[in-house]
């Protein structure tokens, strides 16, 4: 490239005389002006006037606290808006129930109330049945971003990141001043404990306001209950519209929702559960050696428990047998009895480049939990009246070494409309994604899947059209979303790619039964034609014949008969 | 809604025998079967099976460093793939540089080296002539996530948050397990320093692994050298594209890139300064009013050092009057002598009401420096050979209190090709915006925009097309920023109303400009024209007047004269 020139029009700003002239330098276009310079600094290399010095500079350094940031830049979290904000702060809420109720083995039973206590002014109460929170633990988790169960390991749960809650508390404390007031009782005979709590930004500490010990209905369960600015709206992006998918993805939850002004949205809505099983428990794995990176290796070598290279590779890693580990040490040529702690840098790069080459078996998959086939349709034959429903589950694969599958369901038909393009409900660990549609990895598989071939029409790259309604779940140990707010998926090939092979098991299903429905309709057609002759028919024969009536009503049964059984054929 | 029906379709499971039959219960569609449920749980008050009880829970709570936590999110710090870390590291180097050059009133002179050691891993080296750090401050500022001067105040600058460099340097040790190398110097008779550190990823704390006294040839100033995993590409996403995009928006910036591969990609690049003039000092403001929410004011008058509400107002704000610091007390029926530390939550929510009820005047502006309408029309001409420059700089406005202001600069005709749809350079704070250019509110300007009454095609709701070359730059204390990595701007109205009068004023004179080429074409062909038949009428009157050869050509010399002289006026 020639650009260095481009800013060398100008002899006297250019240091380097070696230069030659610029493009821009020669053959001027029409009515171009040579381009103004101020001159005033003498050089650029001594200050040209000193404005503040590194040690002043250093005195203004500090350190922000997470909270801080987020506070700041709190639309990274989806609290962009007010609408979407008290959207946030339900689902962050039933979020934490939901995962804490699978952990617990408890069949969620959960209620969620908004109350409008002024225009633009809320209070959401999430109550569920779960195992409740040892009051040690509640300042903490309500009370702290970036503090949780569920970052430091690989399972699959809806929360990840330890900031949902939190963060929603912190949104409530930043628009209205007001605590985050929490209930919760661990068991019957043990006491429920009430707490008033603000998250001090400052810190990222929680402040206790109040911590008494009240009387609860409940055996055990939480209460969250978060004062916040917000707007309630219905379409797409509402609660309801949230609260319905979360029990399409979640057949053995049953969720209550109190809207505001019962007068207009009417009273409490129950959503109740389609199955009484829990999901199967999903276990935590450890990492995948083809998924760790040499800085993370290097780490993982300081902190293990095993005192050699071959205990750690086969202790801290999945699907490493010690057969692979000796084969690992050998090609790293590093003694498998090596202190981990002890390695260097180069150790152990020649052992992550070593892990490349070795031969290693795909992580296990018993990490994730589907919703169902069976679930799913059953959910989505509670959710439409539709003519034609599928499901179905793939089985689990890897990205990046981390273990997803993907399942999807389609309801077709019925009261769905044929004019608009199909309705897709977006799920991650059973969590709906409601928005940033056009940046997830879901949306870019429906449209990438060539529904033409299955009987629907389908704009280029775009979702198909038709009475359809689409339900896509991913569920991994390590759901890759776009932004905290966890809104999109990310775009990873394989990712994409399972997207399409399940739409395209679905697509083949709703295919056999479009063009059976049609066929139908088209004999239908055919028949009522014949039908309509077959009286003419019997009247000709009785006239060329010349038989009795009673002849020519024997003769169109048996017609009629004889139509019915070729049809059958 | 009756929605809260969709999932009672089976009495059994539903828990409220008042419930109405569903829709799916009701009329089921062909060959529909009523769906299985599993029965098994006694109930969902009592755990089914017990998983994992409060107790144990609460044993795996854990804090979340936040470079623990953006270590596993890099993608959403600019590091998702190999090619976009490399140029996310010159940026955070370059960007720093910048600022602190900038800071000190030093006159900036950086270089960039980007070294390929193998395949796919580079060093990245970023050197400046900046004011340098002293010693102290140099493990924090590039060894610990969210550390810096820049977050806590209203200034207009390129960094923010105080994660960039230091997630580079984290992103480094990952991927290749190497530390982050820091060589700087204050002054010519201070000692230069030279660090060698790591960031531990688990506590967010900085680990230093060499930290010696040096020589240095340069009299003060800072280098940073980072080896990571990277790609080097060309293209928009290219290195090359953000440096000369850089130089574009700091016309008094001398950058020196010298790419990897040289037989390849060339020696050094130099794009020298078209301006000898640092931009003006921008002052730091202080929060507007009309900004602030009721738990910010809380927190602010928690924290002010003024002794009594009205001094609060007027010292901890812009804009706030002691005559409108009284107006806002009375209003809000608080004493202006009260103190702000004892005021209470109502009594802090009453004067957030008042403020919103009282005029006040709109944040001063000095606080931001445009790049001007001059220097950018200077940079577009040493950037592109075009037959025409134009360049509007806005006056600030504000957006949710924070002041901001809008320039643009075009480029038309001349080498641009005329087929594509028009470049457009988006920059914030004079940083080069690369990615995600269809989420940013740059684009929706530009697309919001209509062309066609400027003389461009345009296709519906897209960027125009034609031989132009658009520079957008937002400019303000605080950039709304759509991810941590600071790729687009975020939707706001003021902010999109703002591009957009800006771009119709460029709109405005490009039209006048090609209106003028199209007329002058016109009537190069018709005095073409008509030149060609002056020979024949002359001809022509010859014959009718007969007169000779010398008045013949006097006649076409006449005619010539009087059609120049009709196309003059």
């Amino acid at each position: 490239m020639g650009d260095q020139e481009s800013f060398a029009f100008d002899a006297a700003a250019s240091k380097r005389p070696a230069q030659p002239a610029s493009k821009s330098a020669g053959a001027p276009g029409p009515k171009r002006r040579k381009p103004r310079v101020q001159k005033s600094a003498p050089s650029d290399r001594s200050p040209s006037k000193t404005r503040m010095t590194a040690k002043e500079m250093a005195g203004r350094q500090r350190d922000i606290s997470v909270s801080e940031f987020f506070a700041k830049n709190r639309h990274l979290l989806g609290f962009d808006n007010p609408s979407k904000a008290l959207l946030t702060t339900v689902k962050e809420g039933v979020d934490n129930s939901l995962d804490a109720c699978e952990e617990a083995g408890v069949i969620p039973d959960i209620r969620v109330e908004i109350i409008q206590l002024d225009e633009n002014r809320f209070r959401v109460a999430v109550e569920d049945n779960g195992p409740g929170i040892v009051r040690a633990q509640v300042p903490k988790i309500f009370g702290r971003l970036l503090y949780g169960s569920k970052f430091h390991r690989l399972r699959q749960s809806r929360g990840q990141q330890g900031i949902g809650i939190s963060a929603a508390g912190m949104y409530g404390l930043l628009t209205t001043g007001k605590p985050i007031i929490i209930t919760t009782r661990t068991a019957p005979k043990k006491a429920a404990h009430h707490f008033e709590l603000v998250i001090d930004t400052k810190t990222n500490e929680p402040r206790v306001k109040r911590d008494d010990e009240v009387t609860w209905e409940k055996d055990h369960g939480t209460r969250v209950e978060i004062e916040l600015e917000g707007g309630y709206r219905g379409g797409q992006h509402s609660v309801d519209a949230y609260i319905r998918q979360i029990s399409l993805a979640n057949p053995h939850a049953k969720l209550t929702f109190v809207p505001p002004k019962p007068e207009k949205y009417g009273a409490e809505h129950v959503f109740d559960r389609v199955s009484e099983e829990l999901p199967p428990e999903t276990a935590e794995i450890k990492p995948h050696p083809y998924g760790v990176e040499l800085g993370v290796l290097m780490q993982m070598f300081r902190d293990t428990k095993a005192r050699n290279l071959r205990g750690c590779l086969i202790k801290d890693f999945s699907r490493v047998s010690s057969r692979i580990a000796d084969e690992i040490c050998q090609k790293a040529k590093v003694a498998s009895s090596r202190r981990p702690g002890e390695m260097s840098r180069d150790e152990a790069e020649r052992v992550h480049k070593a892990i490349q080459v070795t031969k290693i078996m795909a992580p296990p998959t018993d990490c994730i939990a589907p919703i169902g086939e069976e679930l799913i349709e059953s959910s989505l034959r509670g959710e439409v009246q539709a003519d034609f429903y599928a499901a179905v589950t793939r089985r689990p694969t890897v990205y990046r070494g981390n273990p997803f599958l993907i399942e999807a369901g389609l309801a077709y038909g019925g009261e769905l409309s044929a004019d608009d393009s199909v309705t897709v409900f977006r799920f991650a660990n059973r969590v709906p994604l409601q928005y940033q549609q056009g940046a997830c990895a879901i949306t870019k598989g429906v449209a990438a899947t060539d529904w033409k071939s299955y009987q629907l029409q389908q704009p280029r790259g775009a979702p198909p059209i038709g009475p359809m309604l689409l339900m896509v779940h991913i569920a991994s140990v390590w759901v890759p979303f776009t932004s905290e707010s966890k809104e999109a998926i990310a775009h990873y090939p394989e990712i994409i790619k399972e997207i399409r092979l399940t739409l395209q098991e679905c697509g083949r299903r709703v295919a056999i039964h479009i063009r059976k429905r049609r066929r139908e309709a088209d004999e239908e057609k055919k028949r009522a034609y014949i039908e309509k002759y077959i009286p003419q028919v019997a009247i000709g024969l009785q006239e060329i014949l010349g038989f009795p009536e009673h002849e020519r009503n024997k003769v169109v049964t048996d017609l009629t008969d004889v139509l019915e059984r070729s049809r059958r054929l």
